[in-house]
């Protein structure tokens, strides 16, 4: 990734800017990915630049401090989530179409290894949920907002409880992660197929609503 | 914890035993504490040392290597959930009985806030699902415990398949906490209450299986 980002010369101020730009996406990224497997508390600009083979004066110029790079990876971890699940999702139709393609999308993203180390959520969730702070609320915000829009989904798709709906797929999807990542077996995946098939069977059939 | 030990005054030999387990359990409370709020990776002799105002000779007396603390920890941790999910609910008779009881202890485990700093299991297996070794496995182990209990008990309550009812099941119960240690909502016990009875009502009536 690095080297990718060192082959391309800036020809102008502009594409010096948008240099920049890449390099520090592509930092972020690796950030997502180690804090995924060692915490985002193992996220530091020292652990990050003996990582990334760069200076820490290097990362400093795009990070002032450990607390700035710990938000920032959280938000580009919910741009990585957002380009995996819900921007090819949102093709399909809103209300039950789009919370079937919101859950594939979700089940293909955890089933290929979308974070070297694990979901970055379940993760840094689990380890900031009892620290206040700025970093603990970004990662709420962002589960939220994910929760949030399933809940949306299931109003527009007629769900007698959008809220209980939205909670179970949450779920679902969240411990195949989790039994995935632990066990490496692979029925967990059908199992929550089979659930979110059921749940999706709980809807109104489309039309039925007004 | 630890002064209510030091009161105790050991009487004979065999009370001096006696003292120096309760010691070892009361810190081996401490530890598991300490790694459900910052991680096992952050469980180290002296950092336990400090919480407990004890020596790091004292506590190396008792764990050889941070690896032997965090091991006993994983060891004591499985040690609480047993005593406050699985015995409780051992009185019900095995099948869907024990199910519901071993559902409503876990949620009034989590509700009562079992571990300070939030679940131990929801913490450490995804701080550790990408590390291979004894930890590992022993988390891994813990849980597999678990959850194939609750498989074993769906199967003599008659389920379906009960591999998917106990994925479900223990898909709820964990979704119900991470939400709510992030969140602070309790409606989500609530949602995770109707999940448990929906599930349970997918069992055959009892007396219906041979």
């Amino acid at each position: 990734m690095a080297s990718a980002v060192k082959a391309r010369k800036p020809t102008s101020p502009s594409a010096a800017e948008g240099r920049g730009a890449v390099t520090r996406a592509a930092i972020l990224e690796r950030a997502v990915d180690l804090a995924s497997a060692e915490g985002l508390d193992g996220l530091t600009i020292g652990r990050l630049a003996t990582e990334l083979e760069m200076s820490k004066s290097g990362l400093f110029a795009h990070f002032g401090s450990k607390r700035e790079l710990q938000l920032e990876a959280v938000a580009a971890a919910a741009r990585r989530f957002a380009t995996a699940v819900i921007e090819p999702a949102s093709e399909a139709p809103e209300g039950a179409e789009r919370l079937r393609a919101i859950a594939d999308a979700y089940l293909a993203h955890l089933d290929r290894g979308a974070y070297s180390g694990g979901c970055f959520w379940a993760a840094t969730s689990a380890e900031f949920d009892d620290r206040p702070g700025p970093v603990r609320d970004a990662i709420a915000a962002a589960l939220d907002s994910w929760i949030g829009e399933l809940e949306r989904q299931a109003r527009i798709a007629g769900a007698a409880e959008p809220g209980r709906f939205a909670f179970e797929l949450y779920a679902t999807v969240m411990a195949a992660n989790s039994r995935f990542r632990l066990s490496g077996d692979r029925t967990v995946f059908g199992y929550a197929r089979q659930t979110i098939e059921r749940l999706l069977g709980e809807l109104p059939p489309a039309g039925a609503t007004p």
